[in-house]
């Protein structure tokens, strides 16, 4: 066990929206929520999910909808705690503590305004190693942990808990009833015990993110390159550099979805990126043919900074560094590319590891 | 106390459809479920109010959804046990009863299907003395009795529950979910106790609708005039005949909503008749002008046999009675109406009750 305190938590949301790959959430405003949880509540306990007892219950905690939203209509706690305890009394149990679903400048937070507020610990630990779209998107469901009890609370009041047959009608489900709460809701959902996190769940995610966030800090101080930081910090490629021209969005069914087209410079002059994106970035094209694809991590950077940019931040104009870097091995799995492989988000395209490409 | 057997079953069904104003349901698909249920189950114990002790838990259960799907998707019965289980389970208390929350073909004859199934008696209520099709649109509203907990299950097993801060905010989630559920659900919903609903409900409903449907079958077998004999049951007054020309319709979001137009014969030859219906029929425009509207009870009968037509029955060619009737007092009311009145529909015009115009 350790303790998450005020002054480590930047780092742990800037290396969150670098796993994030543009979604997860806007990484100002999780900070700016779980700093205010730490200054009111006290420091936070992270635990290993060694540290647990097997029986152990832990309920993740999130955010849902379109990070567009997010960026107007701040939650107010109060609806992620209602979720939370939504989960604990339908199940009847004590719940030992929470955890991130998703890597994500906001997800990898939200969970910890839960834990400060309700004096409990989160787990170091994640569903994704990244974020994706949608619910049943997660490490979970690939061993067979359902998605529900699933709650969802908005910041009126309103609570609406699922038992569903599978991970995929949560999902249909918990997106109409976000749409109508404003197309945002907070959720608490997949509980399931330490013994099966150990199998199910991507490890260490918060350390992971810390050790990147502290990496681009220090970087900066010491006028390294940034980006070059970044990526060596992840162990990525450098995909692409260039300017962002047109940006297209709509949001459709309670997600962001859209395409950026990225001109080259340097060596890249003269080339054209397509990155599409539905919450998180999705595929990118490079002058037509595909080079990335889900469930690998692309990651759009300030060419200056090496600041992740999130896919609602993209923005005519900007010069950016993308780059590409692997995914958890569970992704890779039969049942992990049918959950979130090119072919599940429209792709017509088999998945090539980023590594065989660019390694 | 008395007994609901097979052999009232269609007199109850039949007067419900009356009472239905076109929606509530297909009668002919609620007879079989009910009908099936007491041959499985044995008969169902009808309490009035009066009977049931103060404290008595009593949870209405129904069908939810655009009755045009209704006629191809029959519920399995499964899910009509689960939404009332839900409830119970979620509550945490037992359950003493159970009853209509709508009168129709079908919603008064569902919770005869919970009943029988579960051993378990149904009170002589209901929460409108007619068909509504908003969540929010019953007497329970009016007296200040929450919607929620609030279940819907479909017929794969699914449950979705509800806690929310007013019914209005109900009928939006539960109508999002009963179109991702295939445009139809089962709900089980507003517990309160005997005490309670003594004031808030609609007494006596199963009752009267066995009336009117006893006496529409005893006008057939005696040759009588059936349309005739059905108004008088009701109360109600002749209010156009004619042949339905033009029906045109749309599910919108989950309702099925729409106009059909009716040419004068006989004493009404030369005029037209526009009928407005969501799932009920909610206006009578004659010439243009408002004749009848909510919260009175419209019913379009088949002229030949008194039969009631439902808004999804409507077609071309048929030659029908428009006949109307007063709602429960409780509709006329400022709170009532401000739930259940023509400007709530979109309707720019005043309430009259239809006595003052037809009596």
């Amino acid at each position: 066990m350790r303790l998450i305190t005020e002054d480590i938590l930047e780092d742990i949301a800037l290396g969150a929206a670098v796993l994030g790959t543009g979604g997860g959430g806007d990484p100002y405003i999780g900070k700016l929520m779980a700093r205010q949880a730490i200054r009111d509540y006290g420091p936070i306990e992270l635990y290993t999910l060694d540290e647990l007892d097997d029986d152990d219950l832990v309920v993740p905690t999130a955010m849902m909808g379109a990070p567009t939203v997010m960026v107007e209509k701040m939650p107010n706690g109060d609806d992620i705690v209602n979720a939370f305890q939504a989960v604990g009394k339908y199940l009847g149990k004590p719940i030992r503590a929470t955890m991130s679903i998703e890597a994500g400048g906001l997800n990898s937070v939200v969970p910890m305004y839960c834990a400060a507020r309700l004096r409990m610990p989160m787990v170091d630990c994640d569903g994704m190693g990244r974020a994706f779209p949608e619910i049943q998107m997660v490490t979970h469901t690939i061993h067979g942990i359902s998605a529900t009890p699933f709650a969802l609370s908005d910041e009126r009041g309103n609570t609406v808990i699922m038992e569903t047959i599978d991970n995929l009608w949560t999902e249909r489900f918990a997106r109409s009833v976000t749409v109508d709460m404003g197309a945002m809701a907070m959720l608490a959902a997949y509980p399931a015990t330490a013994a099966e996190l150990r199998e199910a769940a991507v490890p260490g995610t918060i350390t992971q993110a810390e050790r990147i966030g502290q990496t681009i800090r220090r970087a900066r101080v010491q006028e390294e390159n940034p980006v070059e930081t970044v990526r060596q910090a992840v162990g990525g490629y450098e995909v692409f550099r260039g300017k962002i021209g047109d940006v297209q969005r709509r949001t459709e069914a309670g997600f962001a979805k859209g395409d950026a087209y990225i001109e080259g410079i340097d060596d890249y002059a003269g080339r054209k990126l397509q990155l599409s994106f539905q919450n998180e970035h999705l595929a990118v094209r490079i002058d037509g043919e595909f080079k990335v694809t889900v469930p690998d991590l692309i990651a759009v950077l300030d060419i200056d900074t090496g600041e992740p940019i999130t896919t609602e931040g993209l923005r005519y104009g900007f010069r950016v560094v993308v780059i590409a870097f692997p995914c958890t091995p569970k992704w890779r799995t039969p049942k992990g590319l049918e959950l979130v492989g090119p072919r599940y988000f429209g792709y017509d395209v088999d998945y090539v590891p980023v590594e065989e490409r660019y390694g």
